[in-house]
């Protein structure tokens, strides 16, 4: 399974935080690999602790699903997406602010934010994923 | 991240004790610091058991959300609601009956009452953090 | 099942305090009815985090043994002590510290304290205990 | 309670990367607040999965004891060891290869590495946290 690098994933982190200044929320971000494995993550100061949790979670959501995290809550009642909520103790959140990560069509990673609303979380994240030259959508 | 001193909680404890005699109901107070964690608790006699768990709940939702509990319940049942309840293991309760508490616009602490009407919970977690002089909103 | 009222655990609690001035470290105690549930809990401040969750489990596992938490230490890893505290999620543990409170033969509750050497724990639990005029043992 | 702040960590998680050059294993390296959650982490090139949990729960051992995780490895099989990793679902690794960081005198994070051997871990831990002017000790 091919991954995002460590340095591909700081240049991801060092994007949403150029968005960051512009947004003026501080925010948790999140980067995992395809398994939903983190690779990197930094807390802002000032974020809340909840955020911590919530953007891996929103992270993990858009590895395993291959699309935007937003796009699962519509279906988060389903018995499929409580069930693996429960397998997973919790830590896969289908609600927004989370987006997949592509590279020529592959997935190779996902990026998830938390900490403001839940449209601005996902816009971090997209800035992130493209000013390093990757994309949300294969 | 300033904390309540167990003094302060030992005073809103205080003080929702003084409203309980007023609202003739036992219950549970529990005062958790901003990350949730337990300072100062009480069972009144007479209390149902569930409600030492349950007020510890609603305290720790006031203490990650910043707000008022009952205000958490319209989205109890979001992806990312369910999510970090999950994660604490149902050690969060987005229902009403719990309040943060400021000082000076800046969170340091949470109060949550179990054992009443929720309204009457939430009433009792007010006059006890109002009586010892702190804020429920920033 | 014949339960310390509040006012009782609250003369527990000020029986320990008061110990502490001489110990000179700051505890969290924990007073829980037979059953194992909170009666009352205060943590001093400068406690650490992990003394909220220890001074509770241990007062569970007085509760649940009706004897001193520190006689149970010999047989933890038998597994009727591993079930059992897997049962809890760890919320019963068998480590010196925490003592039952007999009134008239009979067990009424249990403390539990954390944040001091085991041996300290132990004898702001029986200070408290012996203060409000109960005994650690049948 | 005072935190590192985000720039503090990332200097921590750069002293940490630099000493790693020298030791010639990929790691993941978490830093945490106090009371355990992430402020940042990594997880290099070519490092395990299990590593980006492992670094994490050495971390919050660190932050929950106020000393080196390794310290904790002989007691790990006491019963307070066992239940806190028990409440915390095995959040809390007592093995060595974290480092608190104090700054004078007061705890203001902990550090967690993982991918080497475990002397190895937390020799990067240390370069980082003394890199960045801080001390793993009071």
């Amino acid at each position: 399974m091919p991954n995002l690098t460590l340095a591909e994933a700081q240049q991801i982190i060092d994007g949403a935080t150029k968005k960051l200044e512009e947004v003026g929320v501080p925010m948790c971000v999140a980067v995992v690999d395809p398994r939903g494995d983190l690779i990197a993550m930094i807390r802002q100061d000032g974020t809340p602790w909840r955020s911590t949790l919530i953007c891996q979670g929103k992270a993990v959501a858009s590895a395993a699903w291959l699309r935007s995290s937003g796009e699962l809550t519509e279906n988060a009642q389903s018995p499929v997406s409580r069930g693996l909520m429960a397998m997973l103790d919790g830590r896969m959140i289908p609600g927004q602010g989370a987006l997949p990560v592509f590279r020529n069509g592959e997935i190779v990673g996902a990026v998830g934010a938390s900490g403001g609303a839940s449209q601005q979380d996902e816009d971090v994240a997209r800035a992130g994923i493209e000013s390093a030259g990757f994309s949300p959508s294969p």
